[in-house]
């Protein structure tokens, strides 16, 4: 019997989770009684779900608020919530407040539960905790030098989940997302919004701009890879010793170039997509990819079980089948 | 003209390098003009001192206690207090407290100041940052995977450190200070008590005891050198180029055995006070001892000029000439 907490629930992870366990009924063997699924604006619950859903909106950085969420102790939490990498850089005091804060009083209103309360913790980093250099393939022994504020809350909301989990006060486990791509949706504009939009838009029939040269490489997982990252990460339960203390964990994903993207796209939708292409350097952006990790070695995710995309061309096909009209 | 501010100025470390800067009356080439020194209690101000000593006492992690101490515009801010290890992993709460809510408002307070205010910052880290498994020596991009709630704690101090200086808030450069051998006092009752407890007590002809086998090897600098690591640190202005974003530095240091810190006090001072050490095998502190570093390789410390001792035999004279009657 499993009560669930899913914190940043609106999200596009969060929501392309919640689709899955409404499918599934069941998370690491034990059906879903309970969801409670939280946001700073209510979550829409998943459609045809056979489990309980309720839908909170709050701020989770004041106090008292995270209390209120895991009183029921639910068995499992997903804790997704965060301010992006572009607003936690522009509003500092504010990443500060929900992601390092957030997570904090999160962490916290676990541990005053007490009486023997130790939930999976899920939560989802980043590769943001990395900063350049890097060498050829980040090894899980790399250090985490972040050169953002995100990054930065990021690194220091992972050693708090491998401290509080050393500690028995929750069952932690840190799961650092590759990019995802395609994110559906409108383009944004996030500096690492092309990766996206250089499928996403062209399969639509619209233009996209390519603001840096083609020889760019980035890691790279589907939705889809993520949310199974999430389920996988849950479901390691009762494997404790095998993961030891050190309990944030790079996740396996695809080191592209940005060529070896546009070359899936033609293989999966032919050459017209890709001709809607623009190239358009933007100085800027190719300053800040510049500093963004290219490749990983994800050895101990990997061991653990956690698994990839099989190529680029798998996850042009599984934004395909999951958000365009058939 | 200095102005400096020492937080931990009471502790051991803060006491020697207030010896030295009122014996040196300046700092980086400048003279001191103020000294505050804060502590939780009233430090004792240094003997012979040319500048004003100003001498407080309060909880640094209580709101507004921050933002008394930097209202003076301090140009250099040592912060040195921590809680010690034991007593973090003791008292949960009151480690996270002191120290990383305790840094973190003192860096929030030097923020606030505003108007292009931006001092040195000079922050004492440790090498309990670093968990085991180990390398043979530990390189400058290896992990942070602290075992301990205070190596957790460092840890995220340093990582603010860093990234409120990206920011250009302050100008930090945190350092890792080995293990400080021979500490001067009593003997305590830290788990690494018996590293300076074979040295200090045998010079003082009392016994000491050895709860480990002789080859565990371990990473030491003298109080003297520690106190160089500040200096130099602190001097390092205007060359934030050639530091780089990752402000945080594993010092220098010594990795000897025990065996060869016995072989060096029989150099210094004959055969009789080693024949005070008594073996006295203790598997709590050896299983203890066994997660801590031995070894590291601390070249951008080195490259940026930071020196440790020349041997273990001048770490004990060191000793001897500060402590011991002549």
């Amino acid at each position: 019997m499993n009560r669930i907490l899913v914190i940043g629930a609106a999200g596009m992870v969060g929501r392309k989770l919640l689709q899955r366990l409404a499918q599934d009924g069941s998370l690491g063997g034990s059906q879903i009684t309970h969801a409670t699924l939280h946001d700073i604006v209510a979550p829409r619950p998943p459609r045809n779900a056979a489990f309980q859903v309720r839908s909170v909106a709050s701020d989770l950085s004041l106090a008292g608020e995270a209390d209120k969420l895991v009183a029921g102790r639910p068995s499992v939490i997903f804790h997704l919530a965060a301010i992006v990498s572009g607003e936690a850089e522009a509003d500092f005091e504010k990443g500060y407040r929900v992601n390092l804060d957030g997570t904090r009083q999160l962490f916290e209103a676990i541990r005053k539960v007490g009486a023997g309360y130790k939930p999976r913790v899920v939560f989802t980093s980043s590769i943001a905790v990395f900063g350049a250099p890097f060498p050829g393939a980040i090894d899980d022994e790399f250090l985490s030098a972040p050169l953002t504020s995100y990054g930065t809350q990021k690194a220091m909301a992972e050693l708090l989940l491998s401290d509080y989990t050393r500690r028995g006060f929750l069952d932690g486990i840190g799961i650092r997302l590759p990019t995802v791509c395609v994110r559906p949706g409108k383009p944004n504009r996030a500096a690492s919004g092309f990766f996206s939009g250089i499928i996403r838009e062209p399969l639509n029939g619209q233009e996209a701009v390519l603001p840096v040269s083609e020889d760019v490489r980035h890691w790279h997982a589907s939705p889809r890879a993520a949310v199974g990252f999430l389920l996988h990460a849950a479901a390691l339960a009762g494997e404790g010793e095998r993961i030891g203390p050190r309990r944030n964990l790079t996740m396996p994903g695809l080191s592209v170039t940005v060529a070896e993207q546009i070359a899936a796209l033609r293989r999966v939708a032919g050459d017209a997509p890709a001709r809607l292409i623009r190239r358009e350097p933007d100085p800027a952006i190719m300053r800040i990819v510049k500093g963004w990790p290219q490749n990983f070695d994800a050895r101990r995710a990997r061991e653990l079980g956690f698994q990839a995309d099989a190529s680029f061309e798998e996850i042009i096909r599984i934004y395909m089948e999951e958000e365009l009209p058939a």
